[in-house]
C-alpha cells in the first residue's frame, strides 16, 4: 500500500443503491469518486427482509471492494421504484420489487441492520437524474431534465440547480401526452410518450403485431439469450440483424420521445435533455440522434435548442445518485 | 379630505404598464393596492415615440387619480410584447406594437421622459403572470402555471415561488404539441395548442369553414360590434346565441387547452393553473370548467389534480403585475 492508498482508505465513505425489480447495484464514493461497488439479483422470495440482507450485504461488498470499513460510512441513500415517503424513508406500492408491493420501512430497516447511520431514501428516476446532474453528464448544467427510458418512461426535472417534483408525484415525463386517442399505455390512458417508449408497452404491441402475421426476429432472439422480456439488449440484437419491427418500434419510440421533449422544452426552456435507463444506455447515441431528429422540427425556439446526451454513468446513475443523496 | 387619506397621499407609489397592440393599461399601486388608473388605445402612427409619448401620459393620469404627484413615484415596471432585454430594458420584435418591429429601448425612453425613476421591463404574459401570483388568484400558491388565451396562448410558470423561464425563452405553454400533424400554428408549426386556442387560429379556421359552406353568425356579429377581428367578446355573443361553429372552436380550444395543462401538469405536478387573457377572461367560468373536463382523463395522479382559477384582476393583471416587477 502506498502512502496515498493508506491515507485515502481513512477517508470517510457513503454508499449509495439502486433497488430495481431484478438487481440491486450499489456503489460506494469516496471523495466524490466511485471507490468500490456491488451488484447482485434482486431476492425474488417475496419478503422483504431478504431484500434488505441483501441491500446490507451489498453495502458490505462494497464498503470492502473500497478498502474501507464500516466505521468510515458516513451516510446510506437507496433509490428505489414505488412511492416514496421521504420524511419516514419508508417506500409504498413498489409492485416489481417482491415483497414490497405494500408499505416498507426501507430506511429504518436498512439502518438497524447496518447498526450505524442514517438512511436516505429517493425515487429511483429521481435519483438516477441526481447522479448524473451531479457527478456525471448533467454537470455543466443548471436546468436539465433527465429522461429514463426502460421498461417505462421516467423523467426527472433539475430547476435552477434543485431537483424539481411539485408536490411530490412530478417527473412524469412518460405520462405527458403525444397522441390523443393513440396507443394504450401501461396507466390505463391511451397516447402518453410511455406507450411508444416503455419497453412493455413496446413488447405488448410486438406481441398484437406478432399474432396478426407481422414477421421479426425479436423473441427468437430473447429466447436464445435465456430471456423472458424483450429486454434493451434484445432489441439492440434485433435493429443489429435489420428486423422491420424492432426498427419500426425504436422509430416510433425515438418519435414520442422527441415530441414530448419538444413540449417539455416550449414550456421549460431547458439547458440540456439526459437520455438513460436500460433503452437508452443500451442503444446509445443512434437512438439520442433520432430522438433530436423527431424534436428539432417542434422547437419553438429553434435556434436555441437544448443539448440532448447520454449518461455518463451508465447503470450506475442511480447508485451513485442514491449515493449523492446522502451527501456522497 | 380625511386625516387617514392624508397620510395615504405622502406613501410612494409605484407604477405598471401593460403595453399592448391595441391599447395601454397602466396603474398606480400604492401600499400593494390599485389606487389609480388609465387606458387608452395605443397610438397607431408606427413612431415609437408617439408610444412613449402615450405611456407616459397614462403614467401621469394614473397618478393623478391615485392623487401621488411624479416625486412620490418609486419605480415604474411595463410588459410588452415581444423579445425583451431585461437588462438593457429593452424590446424587440413586439411586432403587434405599431413601430416596436425593431429594437426599442422602451425602459430608457420612459425614463428619460418621465426625468426620475427606474424603468423595469418584462414579458407581457409573464407580467400578468406575476400580477395574478402575486397580487391576485395565486396568492396561496407557490408552483403554478398562468395560461393566457388571447390572439396567441402565452404561459408563465411560477415555481418554488420564482418566475422561471429557463433561459429567457421559456413558458411557450401555447406551443406544446397536442396533435402532432394536426391544425398549421401561427408560428408555422402543427398542432400546438394555440393552433386551437389562440384567436388568430381560430378566426383563420372560421374563415376557412366559411368559405367551404359552413354557417355561423360569428362574423356577422363581429361587423355589428364594429369590429375587424374575431374578439373574445364576439365569441361570447355568438355563444349565448347558441352558434354552433363557435361552440365547437370554444369547444375544441379547451379540449387543446385541456391536453396541454395535462402534460404540463404529469411533468411538473402543479398546485394550480390561472387561466387569462382576453378570451379566458370574458368567458370565464363555463370556459375553465370546459377545460378542467378535458384535462382531467389525462392526469396521472388523477386524485390529486391542480386547481384551475381564472384570473382575479381580470385585464388589470398585466398592469400590477407590471407594477410588481418595479417593486409595487
Amino acid at each position: 500500500m502506498t502512502s496515498t492508498e493508506a491515507r485515502d482508505r481513512s477517508l470517510p465513505v457513503v454508499a449509495g443503491v439502486d433497488l430495481g425489480g431484478t438487481k440491486i447495484q450499489t456503489v460506494v464514493l469516496r471523495d466524490e469518486k466511485v471507490a468500490g461497488s456491488a451488484r447482485v439479483l434482486t431476492p425474488q422470495t417475496g419478503d422483504p427482509g431478504d431484500v434488505i440482507d441483501t441491500i446490507v450485504g451489498t453495502i458490505r461488498t462494497s464498503l470492502e471492494s473500497a478498502g474501507a470499513s464500516e466505521a468510515d460510512l458516513r451516510g446510506v441513500g437507496i433509490g428505489t421504484p414505488g412511492e416514496v415517503d421521504v420524511a419516514a424513508g419508508a417506500v409504498l406500492l413498489a409492485a416489481n420489487v417482491p415483497g414490497f408491493s405494500d408499505r416498507v420501512e426501507l430506511g429504518p430497516l436498512v439502518s438497524k441492520s447496518l447498526g450505524t447511520t442514517k438512511v436516505a431514501i429517493g425515487n429511483d428516476v429521481s435519483v438516477g437524474v441526481l447522479g448524473e446532474y451531479r457527478r456525471g453528464a448533467g454537470r455543466p448544467y443548471k436546468n436539465l431534465l433527465g429522461v429514463w427510458v426502460g421498461t417505462g418512461v421516467g423523467g426527472g426535472l433539475v430547476l435552477d440547480g434543485e431537483l424539481h417534483d411539485g408536490r411530490g408525484a412530478g417527473g412524469e415525463f412518460g405520462h405527458m401526452v403525444v397522441k390523443p386517442g393513440g396507443l394504450r399505455c401501461s396507466c390505463g390512458r391511451r397516447g402518453c410518450v410511455e406507450a411508444y417508449a416503455g419497453r412493455a408497452s413496446m413488447e405488448r404491441r410486438a406481441r398484437r403485431l406478432v399474432k396478426r402475421g407481422h414477421k421479426t426476429s425479436l423473441f427468437r432472439i430473447m429466447k436464445n439469450r435465456g430471456r423472458e422480456r424483450l429486454s434493451s439488449g434484445v432489441y439492440a440484437r434485433a435493429l443489429a440483424h435489420g428486423d422491420r419491427m424492432a426498427k419500426q418500434l425504436l422509430d416510433d419510440a425515438a418519435w414520442a420521445l422527441g415530441l414530448g421533449l419538444a413540449s417539455a422544452q416550449n414550456l421549460l426552456d431547458l439547458e440540456a435533455v439526459i437520455v438513460g435507463g436500460g433503452l437508452g444506455d443500451r442503444l446509445g447515441q443512434p437512438f439520442v440522434d433520432r430522438i433530436v431528429e423527431q424534436m428539432t422540427p417542434h422547437l419553438f425556439v429553434s435556434h436555441n435548442p437544448p443539448v440532448v446526451l447520454r449518461t455518463e454513468l451508465g447503470d450506475l446513475s442511480g447508485a451513485v445518485g442514491a449515493a449523492v443523496l446522502a451527501g456522497g
